[in-house]
């Protein structure tokens, strides 16, 4: 049997049709911003892996710095009163980055976990000062927040769930904060309080003495990288602020220099939530990382004199602060800082989304949306979305025929390619998506 | 500051205390069966960091081979139609060597997140044939099965639950089955039959029509390395199979070797479970991996012709079958092959087993107990738990003076040395913890 049937055969993939019995595509090597197929094709890789290989493939010096802690220790407890270095050394050097006080650090090896250990958190919390009925969710049509049970449940677009089963009992969706999809007529701004009145509404109706926490991508993701309108994450926060509701900024895909920054919270949306979750671009996806950054100031509400009576934390993993996965984003970290990676990152992403918008002018092209190098295509060709799922999907392979790697979802091209591009890179990603919307109109008749 | 201050301001420890101001031990490097602190004291690490370090430290090999594969492909996407060998690799060999037709694996990165892929494919598929009532869980008390919202609801014991929130609407505790408490005059053989009977009940309880599957760690790990008593797997097995009810053996920790065999559930316990779970020592601890193993009977009612309308599978992780933690873990089997480290097990275990019963003559000691390189003293002093686990505590100290460490859990002193253990090193292990008991029961004056 060869590689491909193997495949079928032994791996459940995420988010695979089981009812399907096409083969997958393997790909089995890369160098920068390139990835090659099992069969030799070449591909220029615009979504970097999935939104996470920032550094791009083949990068020696992370694998060197990999290889160097596992000889070292490769790994050792994180429970009770044990730690090893990397994951103290990481976590000192992330706190100087992240917004506010957010400097106490539970890691975890994905941004499910990141997001369960966040709201485990906050359940922790509000136990803890007494509050044992504020533990209910609320998180946002459209929006991607992982793959566990409770994670899982705090995902709102129609399309993540199928027979799967999700808490229902303590989460709550209100709207998602798309400009694109905002009332005809309305302006940005009054579509900006609509979405926030909404969101008090719904504390309200639930009971902001039941209501523990909001969680928010600062740019949904997956949902098809929405950008709020201006001032809609502050003005959420302040309502959060005043029902004492918990905000979690879910910044998994906006970290880690996708914006041209650190952290997105602060520096491109200007607020400084409770916590903070990442994954992905931490390790440049080199290792399996994630982690829940927390307020200090929560954090001394619940630990030292203000600590409850056996007062226990039981919760985090085995592979918490994997000393291996740790020395990578430190290294991802060094080569940040000296490569001055965040600043080529403001330089090469405008110039990516100022080339990406002249696809407007492509009749099938709905919206282009995005910021920096985290962008999306939509493609609308009818009042009918499966007939635009459809063309989207040809779309896609159009674009690998021509040697470019784009994720289809739905009617949306995402675009999330490996921080390291070049303008050149851009043009090329541009010219062929370009190109293969026009062969798809030719081809589908919609020219 | 130095490190140990850092720790404590920017880490959160799983299962640490948040009103304690001690610092952490901190492990900076190992070798072979050793570990250094950061003072440069050095230990015999009787833990393998915690059951998973099975090749012990400093391992060339796996370095080696995980550094090429971030040369050669570091991540790429699992989710849809995408894949790379190295996961496919994995999959194929492993399927090799798992019980019956466990051979479709979804990949994940921890233990937690086995059990909740699990979990959720057994929701998924009672849902899928038309069975969406069949969704309760039962587990056991004092079991461990990890640190998610839905994981750690299935944690039985007492001191693993603190402030946190847990699912309560689908999952059922029944009893343990540890023989050392069982009712006074009773033959193992009845208690057995006891537990098993409480498994039935307690099914009947809830309903067999509600009833999805019931979770069981051949041997009870952290919850104080618990052997069942003969027989016992396999008739809650033929219970499950009764009621149509699912049974996920949970092989964190005893698969890949601790137990002398790749799996336990067949070769030690005689038993073909629905589903595995595994981590931990499927990559001895280099890399965060875990996985759920289904069987193909289960993966073929819900799959091809018989799948579900628009079956798409809409769980997994980015970083599931992640290329890096799959190339440790294909290394970590080529030299458990190569090394006939399941021979090593079955010669040293039993040696360091008859050892460490010799301690049973020491008054402390309650119960010696386990299989090959798993195992658990218990002291008992007293009647007053805290008394015991102040005792324990305190053995523990007594054996870091001495140079080894252990892994104290309330009374219990829990064995998981590396699987390169030789006899000489399960002397001293013995030796020293033998030592430190005497030396606690003269401090305390227990003598």
């Amino acid at each position: 049997m060869n590689l491909a049937g193997k495949d079928k055969k032994h791996i459940i993939h995420p988010w695979s049709n089981l009812g399907s019995d096409a083969e997958s595509m393997i790909i089995e090597s890369g160098k920068g911003v390139h990835v090659f197929d099992s069969e030799g094709n070449k591909f220029l890789d615009s979504i970097s892996g999935m939104w996470c290989v920032n550094l791009g493939y083949g990068n020696e010096e992370m694998a060197q710095a990999i290889a160097d802690q596992c000889v070292k220790l490769a790994y050792y407890t994180p429970f009770g009163a044990m730690t090893s270095p990397p994951s103290i050394q990481l976590a000192t050097e992330l706190s100087a980055l992240t917004p506010g006080d957010l400097n106490c650090f539970q890691f975890t090896n994905s941004g499910s976990t990141a997001v369960e250990s966040a709201i485990r958190f906050v359940h922790y919390y509000f136990n803890c000062l007494g509050q044992p009925e504020k533990k209910h969710i609320i998180y946002r049509e459209n929006a991607y927040h992982g793959s566990t049970y409770l994670a899982a449940s705090l995902n709102g677009k129609r399309c993540d769930r199928s027979y799967f089963d999700y808490v229902t009992d303590i989460v709550h969706a209100t709207s998602d904060p798309n400009p694109f999809k905002r009332p005809q007529g309305m302006s940005i701004e009054d579509f900006c309080d609509l979405r926030v009145n909404e969101l008090r509404d719904k504390i309200l109706e639930i009971g902001p003495d039941k209501v523990a926490c909001f969680i928010a991508e600062p740019i949904m993701g997956s949902g098809g990288v929405i950008v709020p309108p201006p001032g809609y994450h502050k003005k959420t926060l302040d309502v959060c602020r005043e029902y004492d509701v918990l905000y979690i900024s879910d910044e998994v895909v906006t970290a880690f220099g996708r914006l041209g920054h650190y952290f997105a919270s602060e520096e491109v949306f200007g607020i400084v939530p409770d916590i903070i979750t990442v994954a992905k671009g931490i390790s440049s996806g080199y290792q399996p990382l994630g982690a829940a950054i927390f307020s200090q100031k929560l954090v001394d509400r619940i630990s030292g004199d203000s600590a409850s009576e056996n007062s226990y934390y039981t919760n985090g993993f085995t592979y918490s602060g994997h000393p291996v996965t740790c020395a990578a984003a430190l290294k991802y970290l060094e080569i940040m800082k000296r490569d001055k990676l965040t600043d080529h990152v403001l330089e090469v992403g405008p110039y990516f989304m100022e080339r990406l918008e002249t696809l407007m002018e492509l009749p099938a092209v709905g919206d282009v949306r995005g910021r920096c190098l985290m962008a999306c295509v939509e493609c609308v060709v009818s009042d009918n979305e499966d007939e635009n799922i459809a063309f989207a999907q040809r779309v896609d392979e159009f674009c690998q025929e021509k040697g470019l790697i784009v994720r289809p979802y739905e009617n949306l091209c995402i675009l999330s390619p490996p921080l390291i591009i070049e303008k050149k890179h851009a043009d090329q990603i541009v010219d062929i998506l370009g190109d293969s919307i026009a062969s798809t109109m030719d081809e589908m008749g919609y020219s």
